[in-house]
Order: structure tokens, then sequence, then C-alpha cells
């Protein structure tokens, strides 16, 4: 065949070709395509759980706001707790230059528990003071929490990946970063039975308390080097 | 380590390795990216707030439209709203070349309220006449304007974000172009109590007034310059 | 100031900044990422409209389907009209190599009846004898086309929007092209009230139609130049 | 014309500038752009048909998770089979330099029956032990699959289409993993009658067989070169 034949006789040319494809199958562009469509889609569909209320005449704002507060909070909730994980989503691909197989696999089922999310935030909206739909809500977020750490872990394990590989204590820095709102979610899961009110203010703080913990230790005397690149 | 074997051996490919880092950490072809899916879906989702209208047989196509009229005209008018606010978007991420924490946090905040414009719009297609659905739309619309305002300014007010700084004049024009819209929706939202009707027609005017006051800004004598990058 | 100094001094150097600047201001990037987000969320939004039918036990397959058959055949004809609308406004984009304030605004106008789809398939769906279904439906087509001529005639004018202008024979060649779905649509609109059986045959057919004639038009003997571009 | 002049005068630059178009007019990318917003929408929508079930106080986690199990068994079951689709999708254009007319409508048409699986997920959500719902999600994916093998060929008998040219093994093997999923839809399909348990089993294992299979494939002694690239 016409293509063997180019084999032996342009065996650098070949390579170079070899190579070339390999980087167009793991081009990352498409897994941040689907990852960015899907984050829109999640924060804008939360949007459908706050359903227009029956107004009457004469009604005053407040009154108004007040029939749909619960799901207004779900929404604003959900919606900052999304935006949270889109920015660590993006920090970490702003560290990975080629996706392997795993990477794509592992990038799909994170997609999984996020997509639920309009989901919990429709039973928390409908049934905040509920410990069971406040547990339902927290799992999806541990789940969440749980696949970043995955992700994190299989990403900077492969220096292949990167775009330059990171040293113990930089990964070491991710690795907390990822695992700190999974506990605090398992913190707000084990509290809802007990303090309903107290799982719902712990899903609320989780993304200020997010930001402070960065804030914090970016600029904290020692460790600054290492959470520099998390936004 | 391998990794800090080579910081002293090659210290200017670290810098250079260092600076490509920045960049791609800075990148904000993500946060437009999710911006466009956001913007994309709301003006779709717009539509899932006119419902199909109970047809009966013989019935014309004005008697037809006539009941879906009150939904349709929400559709319209917060379409071309969205429509404007994205315009506006486009032109100042036109100018953005780095997107930093701050930024990326406050354009989550920014589609914060935008994410919730389908339910306003649902609100005032239901209750067109109601003072209230004409000021919980108007309070939407003012958060949209206001948090474009602080965009503006923390962007403009770091030239290493932008790709060429901007002078005194430039960042004047554009606060006052972002300015403008807020103060006219919070007068719509301050008569809707008194005249709801005026302020539903203040609502539709308002992206014509935008679109004319450029137009005349920049086809004006002396201000041509500072409103030419608006579109 | 600084920057005035500079004007002064490196006037080559500002030169190509200012062009590089009105490059990053008329990329239209944005405008097909817009685009391309809401031609998405049209054809994947058209299914909701398509309900889960109530099955009975020991229904048959044809049975089933029968029960969803007008939503289904209102769901088929919108998808494909959409992907039809969607492979023009590629092939017209293919040539725009600068998007100016005009083309950004003429084509959010081009999104406002395209957006409205779904509630038209949702009410041929429901009411798929009722003539003014079929005139409401293709008073949306008709709308989507105009805008499509108006954007056409807009960009081809203007040389400078383009990668390479246009003789008078392609421009011809797109309009005519641009002109054709729209005249379908107003027959179709126009024998909705005396035919609606031929009204909706009409939607159905115009796809392979369009598919029809510019395969003609390319393998013809003579034109085949002009509507090589057009997919 | 000026332009006709051009052709005569500077035949080179102009045959570089009909170069240049035809890459530009067979550019993929808008092709990719709207296939991933679909497929973000499709598994963000597939959530929709998770209704918020009615709990009642003291309810356990597991009493809640029960009435809404049929419809998360499909949202994971279609949001899985989705994700494995787009990842094929997503290998099968890593090859595709340039998108011609067929291979434009041939996505078109491989998206028109993935369109339809939140349908389809909401029908065995609703009836998981109808034979008939099963058979209609059968269906759907057999489209999908057909769609994809028909893409397979046609752009793979086309090497002007791809970055270079497969040889027959690597045709075959792209051949046979994209008939594999369409078979098992189809024995999926034709068991639902009898066995329906059977039928929805083997939806949820599919992307489990699929990722096995190219995993064995892959790591096979003689056959490694041809799936290495499969994701």
């Amino acid at each position: 065949m016409a293509d063997d034949q180019d084999v032996s006789v342009q065996p650098a040319r070949q390579r170079d070709a070899q190579q070339a494809m390999l980087e167009r199958t793991h081009d990352p562009a498409r897994v941040l395509a689907l990852s960015d469509g899907v984050f829109a889609i999640i924060i804008t569909l939360l949007v459908l759980e706050v359903h227009v209320p029956e107004l009457t005449q004469g009604q005053t704002l407040n009154e108004a706001l007040a029939e749909v507060r619960p799901s207004l909070t779900a929404f604003v909730i959900s919606f900052v707790l999304a935006g949270m994980h889109w920015v660590a989503h993006r920090d970490l691909f702003a560290l990975i230059r080629r996706a392997d197989r795993g990477l794509v696999w592992l990038n799909i089922l994170y997609l999984l528990p996020l997509c639920l999310l309009p989901f919990g935030a429709g039973l928390i909206g409908s049934y905040e003071d509920e410990p069971v739909a406040l547990r339902i809500y927290g799992l999806l977020l541990v789940l969440i929490a749980a696949m970043r750490v995955v992700i994190w872990r299989y990403a900077t394990n492969r220096p292949h990946l990167l775009w330059h590989p990171l040293d113990h204590r930089q990964r070491r820095a991710g690795m907390a970063l990822s695992l700190f709102p999974g506990l605090v979610y398992l913190l707000a899961f084990l509290v809802a039975r007990a303090a309903p009110g107290v799982s719902l203010a712990i899903y609320a703080a989780m993304p200020l308390l997010y930001f402070l913990s960065i804030t914090v230790l970016r600029h904290g005397r020692q460790r600054v080097q290492e959470y520099a690149d998390f936004t």
C-alpha cells in the first residue's frame, strides 16, 4: 500500500505524523468544551426550580419575595457552589496539557453528580427543613468533591499529562484544597438529621470558607508558593 | 528532586516556564466559554415561559397571538435586554488579556442575577400589570447593571489585565455606558408602583436608548474617540 | 499622560496596537460561540415538547408511538429546519473575517425568531390540523429567513468584513439561496388556512428541497462556481 | 471587475486565497462546537426527568431515594451511554481535518436520535417494566449507533477529509467498534418483550462492555496498534 511505502521511505516524517496524531487525540479542548457547556447549563437550569408565584393584587415586594424565598435560597447556594467547582475545574485543567483515556472518563464521572445538582436544589427548595432533602443534597456534593480528589490524584501522578510536573508540595496543596470541601459537605450531611438549619448554613457558607482559606493560604508566610495558582 | 535541579541549571528556561504557566492560569478563554454558554441558554430558556395556548377551531391568527401576547412581550423584551448585556460583555472582554482571581469571581457574580432573568420574564409575562412583578424584574436588571459597573472598574483599574491600558477618558466613557442602563432600570423600578405601564415601556425602550446613545456619542464631534470601541 | 507620550514617541507601534485592538474588537469568535450555543439548545429543547405518553400494559410499539406521533413529527421537522439554518449560518460566517456593530446586532435579531422555534414546534405538535398553529409556525420561519437575507446583504455589501470580496454573481447566488426558503415558507403560510396538510408537508419537504436545489445548482453546467461554497 | 483583473495578474496569490477559502469552509470547528453543545445539553436535560418527590416528615434517606429510583436509574444509564457516544465522537473527529457537505449533514442526522434520548430516558424512568418503553429506548440507541457507523464509513473512505489516511486494518477496527454497540442495543431491543429486566440490564452494562472491549483489544497481543487510538 502507498501508506506502507511511506513508512520505509520517510521514517522521520512518519514519526512526526504519529506525534501530531498523538497530540490531536489527547487534546483536552473538547473535554473543556463539554465541561464548560455542562457547567453553564447547570447554573441556568437551576432557575427552572424557582417557580413564578401566584401574586395577589396590592402585594408588597417583600411578601412576593417571601413566597419564593426557599427556592431562591436553594438557587443562590447551588449557583455559587457550582461556580466554585467550575473555578476549581478551570484551575486543575490549566495544568493539563493532554487528556488520556482515564482522564476523559473520570471527567465524565465527575459531571454525573454535578448534573444532578438542579434536582438536589429542587429538593431543598421544596423541603428546606427536611433532613432527608438536606442529606441527598449533601450526598451529591460529597460525590462531586470525591470525583475531584480522584481526578487531581490521577492527573498529578502522570507528569506526561501536565504542562510541567508538580513537586510534592504543590500536589499536597491541591489535594488539601480538593479534600477540604468534601469533608465540610460530609459534616453538613452528618448533622442534617439533628440540625437541618446548621446543615443548610454550612452549604451556604462553603464558598466563602473556600475563598477565605485560599486567600489565607496564599498570603500566609510560608506556603504562598503552592497556593498561588489556585483561584 | 529533578525539578529542583532544573531550577539551578536553567534559570532562564524556568522563568519562561513560569511565565507560560502564568499566562495559562490567567487565560480568559474558559471565562468567555462559560459566559457565552450562559447567555445562549438564558435567551433560549426564555421561550419556556411562552406556553402553547389552548387553540379553538376556527380561531384567527390574531386571537391566538393575543392569548400569548403578554408572555411574548416579556420574551422579546428580556431577549433584547440579554442581547444588549452580551454585547457589552463582549466589548469589555475584548479589552481583557488576563483574567485574575477577582475577575473570575466577579464574572460569576455577574452571571447570578442574569440567570434569574427567565424567572423575572415569567413573572412579568404572567403579571404584566402588577407593580410587584415589574419591581422584581427591575431589581434583577439593577443587580446585573451594578455588577457590570463593578467589573468595569475592577478590570480597567488593573492595567496588567488589559491588552493595553485605557486612558482616563476611555475609562470614564465605559463607566458612563455601564452606569447608564443601571440608572434607567432604577427609574423603572421606582415608577413601577405608581405607573406599571410606564415601567414596562422603559424596559422595552432600554435597548433602543442604549443603542442610540452609543450612536450619538460615537458620531458626536468631540467624544468620538472614546466611544468608538463600544458595540 | 504616559499614554499620550507614547503616541508621539512611537507612532508605528501605536498604529500596530490600534490595528490589533481593531481586530480583537471585531473578532467574530464570540458571535459564533453564542450562535452555536443557541442552535445547540434550540434543537435539544425541542424534545421537551415530546411528552412521555401514558403507556398501558401490553401496548404495542406502534400504538405507543402513534400517541406521540404529532409531537414527534413536529420535533423532526423543526430539528431538520434548524439544522438547515445552522448549515447556512456556518456557510455565511465562513466568509466573514470581522464582525462590526451592525452585524453583531443583526445576528442577535436573527436568533430572536429562531429561539421561538420550540414554541412553534409545540404549537404544531399539539394542533397539527389547526391553520392558525401552522400560520404562527410559518411566520416564525419567514422571520428567520428574512433576517438571513438582511444579514447576507449587509455582510456582502461590506468587503472590509469579508476574508475576500465576493463578485456580483456570488452575491446574487447567496441571495437567491437565502430568499428561496423564505418564499417557500411564505407559500406554506398562505395555504395553511385552505389546506393545513399541504402546509405541513411543505415544512417537512423544505430541507430536502433546499438540499436538492444546492446539489443541482452546484453540478449544473454553468453555475457550478458560485454555488460550490454552499453546504 | 477588479476581482477578475486580480485573477490574471496574480494567479499564484489567487490560488492561495482559494486554498485558504477552502480550508475555512471545511473547518470542522463549528461542527464540533454544535455537537459538544448538544451533548452537554442532553446529559443535563436528562435531570429534568428526575422529579422532586413528595417527601413526608421523618422519611428516611432510603425511602426518599426509593421513590425516585426508577428515574434515577434511567438518568444514570442514559448519562453514561451519552458519555460513551461523546467519547466515540471525539475519537472519530480527532482523525478529521476537513468537514465537507456530506459529513456536516450526516453529523446533524446523528444528533437527531441523540436529542430524543431525554424523551427515551423519561419513558423508561416512568415505565421501566414496560416492554414498549424499553423498545422505544432501544430503537433510539440503534439509530444513534447506525448513524455512527455511517459517519465512520463516510469519513474513512475519503482520505482528503482526514489528517492522515487510515489503512485497511484501522478502518476495520473502527467499524467493528461502531457496529458493536449497535448490535448489543438491537439485542436489548429484541429481548425487551420477553424479558424487560434483561433488556434494562443490557443498557446498563453496555458502557462497561464497551470500555472493557477496547481495553482488551488495546492490550491484546496482535491488534494493539489499531485500537490504540480509541478512548
